[in-house]
């Protein structure tokens, strides 16, 4: 059987601003507490739902300052969140973002463990090393891990969940209340890892849900993190500023899947962050976008979250029309910084000054996918028939737009066949085209005896 | 306003087992995987929830071996569980069991925050060292800490905790769309916690909850476990034989309470765990427990968890009709110890065999609320009258009997006055009458400022 290729999507709710809308709380349609709201978020999730949406994407950060902008002074923590939506979704895929800076790895497995059961196999991670410096100073780090250590880490960290995941087989638990057997202790495994970061004995406490493992999702743009990504990611949340830039990202990481790990490229989905603004024309969508540019993207928030990749630094202290500040790359050395880098290279190259620089980013960036309907999704088409991508992260920021998007791009999406009329699974594997992946301890066996 | 004193009702689920119902699992009411199926929690809430229960009780342990009785080997994460539960529940308390002793403060701080704000203040948390020493090898350790460590911790970390949920005032947030400020920045504060086992900056990037912080209970029976109760637990969840036990223990932990750290001893809950069976008659009652203890109480199962206080050791190894092998205690040095030790006492003191010694441990002790609904009422209210506690934490065994505890206990104790007839709160400080912590730093600046 083959299995048509289909466009696949997430929903990214920001609550109270996100990048590209820095004062989303603005919008007399959002509540003021919304990233705290989970009313709210349920509100989405069940609109996501009814765009058949693959997944929820809630992303996270844990460092805070009285400066940061509005929706990083107050949220909910991930993991907690997805739990609650889970019992109020029936299909969408749950995918939260956990760090393998500040987490131990049995906690955190277990967790998300657990959200795979309760959610009836539609949990996902998305695996980061935690950009914000400062979080380290939360976890009794005077300071944050360099990255080789913290992409160690994370490699070693998801190697070992999924080895705790396969505690378990999947017929271990015989439950025969005629012969009073509940397990077959055969099929119960400890772990005893001893790596370079992590030492975890098990068994997990845990049976594998109807997908087998959690989804692995991965995020980060350096060349460690692209290794991380192409060597045990399964989604991939990227930005790409257009066609070509999506087109060669997408080369490399499933080129560096397949070549230098062994990997079918299928087995990895691409999908870019993406803002969408649809209107009865496109003239009129640009309109909305240009109403909500000026209502967002004051720049004084703008230049908050611009400090980000910086270590969170104040830039409101520099000249604005003065040449960039090249120098203050290096306080970007253990956040983000192949983001800050990039930036800096950029306005160096330009010779831009500080506020031409904070326009280029991708906040300020216009994007492509703003006009009526049927712009939008020949827009979307285009990006996925030039392999740019295998889907898009929406981001949910008015709450009347992503409405639009629902009532009115999916349906075309739908017309033209490359996105699903309805759920055809029950699993975010199922929704996303990946394998269930087989537990080690029964492939061993039956690579042992019988011929596979 | 005299506030009339009421009784306090916990729900305990087990699932597939529990203390005092080892083979749970056998009755084909239950699903056999109860312990890792929401919607069969999501019943016992609503159950709960029609019998106006203060609150729902999640017990949790981490560690197994192939010979962990079935309600240990495959069990739901608490924060996860009753992050889903808070979604399909209005008003119950939702109380997790966590431990400071392989948690790192701010991962927990903030996941008990996050669910105190989705439930809307209706979260708990039951702050356990971790009694299965066997834990620690799941967490990089080869040993458990010992007991001073281990309380020396807790301590430390409630504190620490609550310090964190007080980040923000009650009024931090201004957000107001017309001039666009969000934040009162002299309202959001850095912790800077430096002491004997943990270093956390800070703030957490959460709210409170309508009830200020998350309500801490505690069970621990050492001396060092009964000082941390008396001094940071607002509810005790513990174990009492019979009548005077509980008075000593209640004088004993209230006095602690009072004279040691200066509290007010009505704002400490003390609710023990007990078994309840109901029938028509008290002899029919009796039969129904005679009936499932002959399922329950395979003595098999019970000599496995027997091991549990002394760090999970194999008692099978034993002759069951010799004197009980005293030499056991020692292994229980970093578990249970104070459980093992009373157990240990009592068999040698009585010239026991282990067979007889595992005999008379509390799962097998016959209840004293077994009987009609009339007889368990009238048990429940002489308890309580005679302040051997505040309430109860009852156990959920077959689903048939605690559907009896809701549908005829409850009404007779509802008609005598003593127990709510419809909840009249919203929070669990409300059910449990406790009051809401003023914010420390809003306190500091009216006692500074204003008198208060």
């Amino acid at each position: 059987m083959v299995v048509q290729r289909q466009i696949h999507l997430g929903a990214v709710p920001y609550g109270t601003g996100g990048p590209g809308s820095h004062t989303l709380w603005l919008d007399p349609e959002i509540p003021v507490d919304a990233s705290v709201d989970i009313d709210w978020y349920a509100g989405v999730a069940a609109l996501a739902e009814r765009g058949k949406f693959d997944l929820l994407f809630i992303v996270d950060s844990q460092f805070i300052t009285p400066y940061s902008p509005p929706h990083y002074l107050n949220r909910l923590e991930p993991l907690t969140l997805l739990s609650a939506l889970a019992g109020r979704t029936e299909r969408i895929g749950l995918v939260g973002t956990a760090t393998t800076s500040f987490n131990s790895p049995f906690n955190l497995v277990r967790r998300f463990g657990s959200l795979d059961l309760i959610s009836r196999g539609r949990a996902g991670w998305n695996v980061v090393t935690t950009g914000d410096a400062g979080t380290a100073g939360n976890y009794g780090l005077d300071d944050h891990y360099d990255y080789d250590t913290r992409y160690g880490r994370a490699q070693e960290y998801v190697e070992l969940a999924r080895a705790l995941w396969d505690s378990y087989e999947d017929d271990a638990f015989v439950r025969d209340r005629e012969t009073g057997v509940f397990l077959d202790r055969a099929k119960q495994h400890v772990l005893d890892h001893e790596g370079q970061y992590f030492k975890v004995r098990g068994p997990l406490n845990l049976v594998r849900s109807a997908q087998g493992h959690p989804v692995v999702f991965q995020a980060g743009d350096s060349d460690q993190g692209r290794d991380l990504g192409a060597s045990v990611g399964e989604g991939i949340f990227t930005h790409a500023p257009d066609i070509p830039a999506g087109q060669a990202f997408y080369d490399d990481i499933k080129g560096r899947a397949r070549d230098r790990f062994g990997r079918n490229p299928d087995h990895l989905v691409i999908m870019p962050g993406i803002k969408v603004v649809v209107g009865d024309t496109d003239e009129e969508a640009r309109e909305i976008e240009a109403f909500n540019n000026d209502r967002d993207h004051t720049f004084a928030a703008a230049l908050a979250e611009f400090g980000r990749p910086f270590g969170w630094h104040d830039f409101t202290q520099y000249d604005l029309d003065a040449p960039f500040p090249a120098e203050t790359l290096e306080l970007g050395r253990r956040s983000f910084y192949t983001q800050a880098k990039a930036i800096t290279d950029r306005a160096v190259d330009n010779g831009w000054t500080l506020r031409q620089t904070v326009e280029a980013t991708r906040y300020f960036r216009k994007s492509e996918f703003v006009g009526s309907a049927t712009t939008v999704a020949d827009k979307l088409v285009e990006w996925w028939e030039a392999r740019a991508c295998d889907g898009f992260n929406i981001g949910v920021d008015h709450p009347s737009n992503f409405q639009r998007v629902v009532d009115e791009v999916i349906p075309i999406l739908q017309e033209r066949g490359v996105y699903r009329a309805d759920y055809d699974a029950t699993t975010l594997r199922g929704h996303l085209g990946l394998p269930v992946p087989v537990n080690r301890h029964t492939a061993a066996r039956a690579g042992a005896g019988v011929p596979v």
